[in-house]
């Protein structure tokens, strides 16, 4: 007899995976999550309607925060195929007066994302490159998300970021740290060029996502990106406010969508 | 067969929030933890005979410090409709000097609330942005208080504070913040101006309570704040100088109250 | 039925209280604690000797450090009517040369008092009025050292000490918020007016016992301080280095005694 | 009856350390492993086939990273005689500004080795003798792996590095510290002298394996050093940038091995 | 019936000091710990040799490090009389350059001690006077390993030492804070004079050991100062570099043996 041992956390984590990802296909995350870090954005004051609203268009995943989640939680029901991710760090980048130090906070625990039943944690890691504050150590608290989520068997979705040098080079490095490091699924913002983001694509061996970033003046600029991105090799889209702060947010959604999916334009 | 998972921590909470908000009003709460963070103040003497008085006023909440509130003990008896609110942390902002950096220290654990039978737990949260202090953390240290308190099904009445910054986008992301992160009922201060207020209950999916704050020179002042704060919708007040410092405490006691219940001035 | 709910550790912290104030009567209290903090003292070289003097003359209670507790251990016999107090922090303040900053350091766990069982610990909290360490949050140490008591059952003294700021108003406010995070009785040195003394014994709803400082110069003016803090409402007197430094301890310890019980100088 | 009592942890330990140095013999020992402390190296983009590569050669050891620990997972079958090595934290040092203060972070714990059936865990000692940064005590962290290297009988290789000084004297008293403190297998790079190394070799009663260090400009140097270092008691070499970088890898790995195994070079 | 209750960890700790202090005699204890703060010494190169030398004069304690201790671990049979003591903190005091903060690290847990059988641990305590690092806290660090070996019954051995300032008090101080924090013996270097060695010596109800410090120019200087120690009543010696690295070691051995049991000089 030549049974297999199974074990249950990679179970879980494909199942998960499976969820987020149907059949392979790229996705479209809609990100309700800024609150944590940013406090109130345009668009985001009602919340409760915001989510509905993306669950009806069957966005891939919503992303939400800890608070929020609660308030949501009879929206994820059966008739949804939206995955659900939670936010479970917190950064102080986006104060008003830039901060000595980039800092990020714990929110939520891993073992949260499982009691409310999330198919993802999504984490900050930030990779101080000016060499002021070594005794920070974000790598080792990404390692220590890295073993809860190995732990429950729930993907983590890293959102790698520099401080201090934004340099092709270091990018580059971020991004395969925060591999090294455990990272399931990397989100990044669209980096420096489009060889960047190439080499990054593939020299990490899980999905990346492109981050939607901050409000672009030129909507069709992000679209010209986003195209290039899924060329490379792009897993999907995180998108926020370019989303729900876009003058047609149904439009915007559908565009988006179409690019994400099947690359084309609509 | 239909059977629907019942949660014991959310039942538990939501038995406590009727506790606290019974048929859905306005509440009228008696701070008399100051002692926890200021030392002995004017009327706080003999915080026995304070408890009384404000438990035969029928007041809705009580609030208190770890040790007074074992010094009450006897009086929350089945008689009382006041419910019982412990303070669980305090501030060094109060100190005669300014201190260099406000800080919080946790007084007690929510768990010490649940083995008092206490029906909220009340936590300051600093925000800082006077960019010196990021090590400091405020916002983990909330996040794990509210894990604590989604743990026991216990709401957690969060006052946030903003450090080196009261522009009114500060304030209104302070509290955002501070509802993001796990308050299930924010305690303010009357903010720059009405507008302000509005956006902050509009923003918050939770009951926001006014802050008597320092007592008044002219009491009508916050009669006035008062009732502009109930007209907007914010649910109660949570008073402690202006009250027991004023000249006439039952007389105040019964003006406050019947603003908050039913907004007039009597 | 009506069965009232009997907590074992009320049950325990009121038999220790009972044991400590027998007869709710006033207590003298002989410290043989010193070099905990300050390392050899004239009068403590051989401090089983000075135990057993003391258990002699029946003194209320005798307060000793970690290890000379064990050394002691067969001292406490049933024939002794002395309470035994354990010392568990120590302060770095009598080092020869001021310290940058004043700390405590935990030389035992409130459960080692419970092994040994002691009837009560005694611990120092410093009130840093300085602003220049708030990092330090001794507020916290004292909460957690409290909710350990609470936990055991055991009744917590604290030794209230201001750093930088030693006006009238800072001792009051130090006092109570000892009081308010958890003391169980307090040991103060006289402050500096009896009506400060006075102010603080009518704020704080636990007993209050006078300690005995520093080596007096001239002897009276202990035994006058004594008297009108007795006179006051002081419950009694922790005595160390004038007792066993004096020159007839013997005689000093029945002129306290009489004092304390009596308010009677002989 | 002489029965022995039989350590659990020692067999573990000892079956370990035979599956590593097979018949007692030299090893060379391939790292893959350096994308987590430099991020994306030339030569480690498709870390998959790189492993396969040195699986089919046969290497004596693979050192990997922890999340590429996991995408090999099928690798280690049971026809390959490789054992597993997993690098258990990482070292800012290679950062592209010199940082102010070396540091290491824990990147996976010592039982997520046992979990993955590693057969030696990998953790850099760095020994600050700059004199400034006391307070980072890597000695402490190092006598923790240690303990949990012996709960779980891992052998723990230890990688030692002086910073702020390289003196002989120091290089040998680093390698003996990191001796006492704990280490199974020494990993140093070649120091200052032939006689340095011989020293440490001899005052260390553990395997010492020599480190690959950078690129070296002249591949014929390393050949040099190593054939020297395998003459002193060297048990092997790891060896990462000058393998896998060099022109033709493969032939280098002949070589290495040779002079490895046989101190011939071929 | 009169039954004593036995205390378990009492009974052994008892045990271990009967078998450190046989008969109540005074003890030479050989150090071959050194390499755990010190790297390399002369004389330490070849650990495992040294040990079987000091075991065969039948030695009364042979002191290791953790790592040093398993390699011996077979030589600590029936037939031998030493017993066997851990180190299990080390201190950067001898650092080539002079730190800018004397600190101790941990190098084993007293839990090791015990399941390796140890009759004994051996800690530094750094008194810390510079009034420069209050922060450092040694006093909290003593005590938490007091109350690891009080749990134990294992003794605790400490070898205080002061920063900063060596005046006759302080000395005196120190040795006595180290006593009443829980050291069970004290193991201290010849201090000012020998006034101050009585001093200590009849200030603390536990045995006081001579450590034998820096390797001497001459050695007959340290013979006399033993002998005046064991005069006052000194316990007996911990020596290390003046044994082997004395010219002829199994003399000097002898020498100090005769000495330290029966006071004559051979």
């Amino acid at each position: 007899m030549n049974k297999t041992f199974i074990s249950f956390n990679e179970i879980g984590y494909k199942r998960r995976m499976n969820t987020i990802f149907k059949n392979d296909e790229n996705i479209l995350v809609v990100g309700l999550d800024h609150g944590t870090s940013q406090g109130l954005l345009d668009g985001l004051e009602d919340i409760s309607s915001k989510t509905n609203f993306y669950l009806e268009q069957n966005s891939d995943a919503i992303l939400l925060g800890p608070k929020t989640s609660t308030i949501q939680k009879n929206k994820f029901h059966k008739d949804t195929s939206s995955s659900f991710w939670l936010r479970i760090n917190r950064i102080n980048a986006f104060d008003q007066f830039a901060p000595e130090m980039v800092v990020t906070s714990n929110i939520a625990e891993v073992e949260d994302a499982v009691i409310l039943g999330a198919d993802a944690v999504v984490a900050w890691y930030v990779r101080d490159l000016s060499c002021k504050h070594p005794f920070q150590n974000n790598e080792e608290e990404l390692a220590r998300l890295a073993k809860q989520c190995r732990k429950y068997g729930i993907p983590l979705v890293v959102e790698p970021v520099t401080v201090g040098n934004n340099d092709d080079e270091e990018l580059i490095n971020t991004s395969r740290i925060a591999y090294e490091l455990g990272a399931d699924i990397l989100k990044i913002t669209y980096p420096n060029t489009a060889k960047v983001l190439k080499t990054i694509v593939n020299s990490v061996d899980v999905p990346v996502l492109l981050a939607g970033g901050a409000a672009a003046e030129n909507e069709d600029k992000l679209y010209d990106s986003l195209e290039e991105a899924i060329e490379i090799g792009v897993k999907g889209l995180v998108i926020g406010r370019n989303l729900w702060q876009s003058e047609d947010p149904l439009k915007a959604f559908n565009k988006l969508s179409n690019i994400v999916k099947k690359n084309e334009r609509k």
